[in-house]
C-alpha cells in the first residue's frame, strides 16, 4: 500500500495526496469526522488488520491530521482526535461522498449529510463566492503562479 | 500500488476511493482536467513508468471516467478524454487543491483557479444551497438512510 513520495512535486493536489492518498487513510479520517476516536472502534468500523491501522494512525499523527492523547489523565490507552488540519479535510470527503452518491452503483445514498444542530438535510455545492455562481456552471482554468519557485518546470502543476 | 477492493462497502466515500483512491489515478484525472489527452503528455507530466500509466488509464476507461478514442478517424493512436462521470470529479480535486494550498509546506499556491472565460480568480467554497451558509460554519452530522440495504450493518458508513 505504500507508494513513492509525491511530496517534492510542486502541486497542492499532489501534496494532499501525499498525506491522504491512501484509501484507508481517508476512511480513517472519515470515521474520525463521524466521531470515532478509539483504536478498536476504527478497527471494527473499517475491518482492517491491527498493523495496517496502527501505521495509518501513526502517519496521520505524524502529518498533524490527528492528535493522539490519553483517553483520560494518566491513562495508557490513547484516543485520536482530528486537529484543525484534519477537520479541514471535510470538503474532500464531502466531494467524494457526493461523487459516490451520483456515480457508484449503490441502490440509494447510504447517508444524508445534515446540519447536526437542526437535523435539516444539507445541499452542499461549490460556489464562487465572488460571482455567486456554482462551480458546475463555470469553465475552470488555472493561472500558474510564476513566483512559485519550480512552477515553470512542471507542465501540469496544480 | 493495488489494494483490496473496497467496492462492496456500502459507503459513497469508499466507492469513490475504489475508483480514484490511488494517488496516480487522481493525478491522471487532474491532468485530464487541465486538457492533457495523449499518453506521452501524461507520461511527461507525471513522470511515471509507461506500464504504471497504462494500467491507470485502462482502469479509468474501465470505470467510465475516461473515454479512449482514436486521435483522428482511422488513427491507431488514442487520446483519453474525461466523460461526464470524470468531469464530475472536479470538486474532489478542487477540495484537495485547497487543502494543499492551506496545509502543504509550499512557498505559495502553485496555481490559482480562474474562470477560463474571464480569467478572474475563483473563490470556491462549499455552501449549503438551502440556507446559504458556508460548510465551514456548519456542524455536519449524518442521517443513515435505513432503506439502504446494508446500512445498518456498518457502524460508520458514509
Amino acid at each position: 500500500m505504500r507508494r513513492a513520495s509525491l511530496d517534492s512535486v510542486n502541486c497542492s493536489i499532489a501534496q494532499t495526496l501525499d498525506v491522504v492518498g491512501d484509501p484507508w487513510t481517508l476512511l480513517v479520517v472519515r470515521d474520525a469526522l463521524w466521531g470515532v476516536t478509539r483504536f478498536d472502534e476504527f478497527r471494527r468500523s473499517l475491518g482492517i488488520p491491527r498493523a495496517t491501522l496502527s501505521t495509518r494512525l501513526r502517519d496521520l499523527v505524524d502529518h498533524g491530521v490527528l492528535e493522539q492523547r490519553p483517553i483520560e489523565e494518566g491513562a495508557t490507552r490513547s484516543e485520536y482526535v482530528l486537529t484543525r488540519k484534519g477537520r479541514d479535510l471535510r470538503p474532500v470527503l464531502v466531494a467524494m461522498l457526493q461523487w459516490g452518491d451520483t456515480w457508484a452503483e449503490l441502490p440509494t445514498p447510504p447517508v444524508t449529510l445534515v446540519d447536526s444542530t437542526t437535523n435539516e438535510s444539507l445541499d452542499l455545492t461549490y460556489v464562487d463566492q465572488t460571482s455567486g455562481r456554482a462551480l458546475r456552471d463555470i469553465a475552470v482554468g488555472r493561472r500558474i503562479n510564476t513566483h512559485s519557485a519550480s512552477a515553470a518546470e512542471h507542465s501540469a502543476t496544480g
